[in-house]
C-alpha cells in the first residue's frame, strides 16, 4: 500500500521586523517549537527540508540547510538537509519535497522549515531581491519590479472584468481584520476601506495596503509517515493532496495575465489526489502577496467564476463567518510575508484550524483545509489539501 | 515492488569562460542534448529538477527552475519545475530529488539539469559568492574564504598524516592529464609537477593548480522509471544507490577537519542501497574542488585508509589504467566547476563510461560507477552508484 503522510507538529515565530535576531535564531525557534509540539526527540528526525528564497542576496549565505540543521541541533547525526527554492513558494515546495521523500520510503520523520530574513538590508535592496523572482533579462532589467508587474495584472483585471479599486481594497480590509485575531501576525490592527484607498501608491492601482510587507520570520512542521503519525500524535493532520505546477517566468510569454495557470493546474492535481472537490474545502490560506493576487487565487482555485473574484471578496464570502473563510491567519498581508516561511505558515494556520485550536479565528468544525502558495508572478504554484479528524 | 530509476539521456556543454552565452542558453543546450539523447519528446517530460547554487548572487535571478523550463520549451504544459540548492553539491542533490520523485510514483520521466554562470561577475565577487557556501557569521565574515578553509584542512592533513605538497600536486597533474582527453573539459592541457608546484599561491599550501577554476556550464540527465527505461533506451543506466548526508556548516563545530563525515555517511548509505561494496566500483568521479578535497574523498569514501590518500594518488592507483580510475573526466580541476552543474556532469561522465563511450579515457568493461559531490567544506554530500549492462 502506498505510504501516506501526516503533520504531527507545528511551530512558528511571530512575524515582523525582527532586527535583534538572525535567520538562524528564527529557524531555531520555529524548529524547536515544532519538535516540541510533535513531542519527539531530535534523534527521531530522519531528514530536514528548508524552504528559503534568497539568503544569498539578503545575507550572503547560501547552503543554509546544513546551517539550520546545525542550529536546531541535528547536524551531529549527519542527516540529509535539503534546501529548495521557488521564490515565495519555497515553503510550499519544501512541504511537497518532504512529503515525497516520506512517500518514497526514504524517511519516516522529516522536519520542514521555511524562513526568510528580509529586513537586514534596506528597502531598495529588498525590492531588488523580490524582483529576482521574475525574469531578470526580460522584466527586471527593464525596471519592472514585482509590485509593478502585479499592478499591470490588476489594471488588466479591472479592464477585462470590471474589478474595482474598492474590491482590491476589500482584500486588505478583510485580511487585516483576520490578522487582528492572530497573536503571531506582523500587523494586528484593523484598517477600514478609506485608509486603504487613501494610502500612498506603491505601483498604481496598488497602494501600501495592497502589498504584503517585508518580514522576518520562520515556521516549521514535523511530517511523519501516517501509520506512525497516528501512534505518536493525538491529533495528526493528514496531507491528502499535493499539487505543483509551473508556468513561464515572464508575463510576456503568457496568453492571459489575469489568470495563473499554475494555480488551477496545481489545485486540480491536489484535489484529485485527495479525492475531494473544492466544495469540500472549509478553510483556505491563499497567496495574497498583493490584493489582486488573492482575487486571482479565489478565481483560479475555482471558489468563484473567472472575473468575479472582486465581487466575491467584497460580498464577505471569504471572511470569517462567510461561505469559505480565506486567510484566517491574516494572510501574507497582515500575518506578514517572510518569503520562504510563508508556505509553511499557511500550513501551520490550517493545522490550527483542523485541530480546532485557532482561537478567536476558528472556523467551526473545519475538517478539510487547503493551502495555496505562489512563487513570483505565478511561475510556480503549490497547493496542498490537509484533513483532520481522521 | 519498489519502483527503480534509470538514466536514459545525458547532455553537457563545454565548460569554460563562456562570455557570449547566458545561463538560459547553457541550460537550453544541455537540456536539449539530453532530451535528444533519450529520444523523447518534450511532451513526455513529467517534471524538471534544477540544481544551481547562486543565480541570485551571480545574476540577480532566483526562481530559475520555471525559467529553464520555459527556455527548454516545457513551460506550456505547466509541469512542476523545482530548484534545489546545496552549494556545489546542488547537482547531485537534484539527481537525488528527481530519483526520489520517480520512486514515490509521482512521475515517470524527469529531466534533471545543473548549471552555473560564474564569470559574468568579477573574480572578487565570484570568490565572495563561493564563500557563501560556508558559515557567513562564523567563517566568511571574519575573512575566511572557501580556498582558505581548504588550505587549513590541507595544512592539518599534512601535519597529522605527513601528506606532502607533491602529493597535493599529483592530484592536479593526474586530473589535467585526464582532462586532456575530454573534449568538453575547460582545460585540455597536461601540466607537470614542476608547473603545479611553482604556480602562484591562492591560499598556501594551495596554489592556482590546486583549485578548480571559475566556470560557466550546464549538464543534464533524463531519468526514467526503470521498466519504462528498459523499453525506451537501448542502454539504460540504473541508479542503484543514492546517499545524502550533512554536517555542520562551520569547520569550527567539527571534531576533526581532516575528514568529511558527510562523505562516509552518504557513501555507506548509497553502497548499502545498491547492495555493493566499494571494491565493486570500477570508476568514480569525486569532488576535487581543491587538490586536498580529492585526497579527503578517496580516504572518506574508503578507497584507501585515512591519512594515506596522498600516497594513494601519488602511486598512480587513481589514474587511468590504475586500480580505480578517479575523475576520468578531468574532475572539477580540469573539466571545470560550474557549481550547480558539477554533480550532473559527474553522472554524465559515469554514464559515458558505463555505456563504453568514453573514448580515449574509457575504463575497460566498466559496469559499476560512483559519483561523489560535496557542498562547500562538506556541509552536504551526495553519493550515487550507477550501474550499466543491466
Amino acid at each position: 500500500m502506498a505510504r501516506e503522510v501526516g503533520i504531527v507538529g507545528v511551530g512558528i515565530t511571530k512575524f515582523g521586523e525582527v532586527w535583534d535576531r538572525s535567520l538562524r535564531d528564527l529557524g531555531l525557534e520555529a524548529g524547536v517549537k515544532a519538535i516540541n509540539d510533535a513531542n519527539i526527540a531530535s534523534e527521531d528526525i530522519d531528514a530536514l527540508y528548508v524552504g528559503i528564497m534568497s539568503p544569498g542576496m539578503f545575507l550572503n549565505q547560501e547552503h543554509v540547510a546544513p546551517l539550520i540543521a546545525d542550529w536546531v541541533g541535528v547536524a551531529g547525526t549527519h542527516i540529509p538537509a535539503t534546501r529548495v527554492e521557488a521564490a515565495d513558494a519555497s515553503g510550499g515546495l519544501a512541504i511537497r519535497e518532504a512529503w515525497m521523500a516520506i512517500k518514497a520510503g526514504l524517511y519516516d520523520i522529516v522536519v520542514v522549515g521555511g524562513a526568510e530574513k528580509m529586513t537586514d538590508v534596506g528597502d531598495e535592496e529588498a525590492l531588488e531581491t523580490l524582483s529576482a523572482t521574475v525574469d531578470q533579462e526580460w522584466e527586471a532589467f527593464f525596471g519592472a519590479t514585482l509590485p509593478s508587474l502585479y499592478a499591470m495584472i490588476a489594471r488588466r483585471h479591472m479592464y477585462q472584468y470590471g474589478t474595482t479599486r474598492e474590491q482590491l481594497a476589500a482584500v486588505a480590509v478583510k485580511n487585516h481584520k483576520h490578522g487582528s485575531m492572530n497573536p503571531d501576525a506582523q500587523f494586528q490592527s484593523v484598517v477600514d476601506l478609506k485608509t486603504v484607498l487613501s494610502a500612498g501608491p506603491v505601483a498604481e492601482p496598488l497602494g501600501v495596503f495592497d502589498c504584503a510587507p517585508f518580514s522576518d520570520g520562520a515556521a516549521a512542521l514535523v511530517l511523519c509517515e501516517w501509520e506512525k503519525a497516528k501512534r505518536i500524535s493525538q491529533q495528526p493532520i493528514k496531507i491528502t493532496g499535493s499539487g505543483q505546477a509551473g508556468s513561464s517566468l515572464s508575463l510576456s510569454a503568457r496568453r492571459d495575465i489575469t489568470t495563473f495557470a499554475s494555480t488551477s493546474t496545481a489545485a486540480q492535481a491536489a484535489l484529485k489526489m485527495a479525492g475531494r472537490t473544492l466544495s469540500d474545502v472549509q478553510v483556505a490560506e491563499v497567496h495574497d502577496s498583493y490584493s489582486i493576487a488573492e482575487i486571482l487565487a479565489v478565481e483560479d482555485l475555482g471558489f468563484c467564476k473567472k472575473g468575479e473574484g472582486g465581487a466575491f471578496v467584497e460580498s464577505g464570502a471569504t471572511a470569517l463567518g462567510g461561505r469559505i473563510p480565506i486567510n484566517t491567519s491574516g494572510g501574507l498581508k497582515a500575518r506578514g510575508h517572510p518569503l520562504g516561511a510563508t508556505g509553511i505558515a499557511q500550513a501551520v494556520e490550517i493545522v490550527y484550524q483542523l485541530r480546532g485550536k485557532a482561537g478567536a479565528r476558528q472556523v467551526k468544525d473545519a475538517k478539510v483545509g487547503l493551502t495555496h502558495n505562489v512563487g513570483g508572478t505565478g511561475g510556480t504554484c503549490l497547493v496542498h489539501v490537509l484533513e483532520g479528524g481522521a
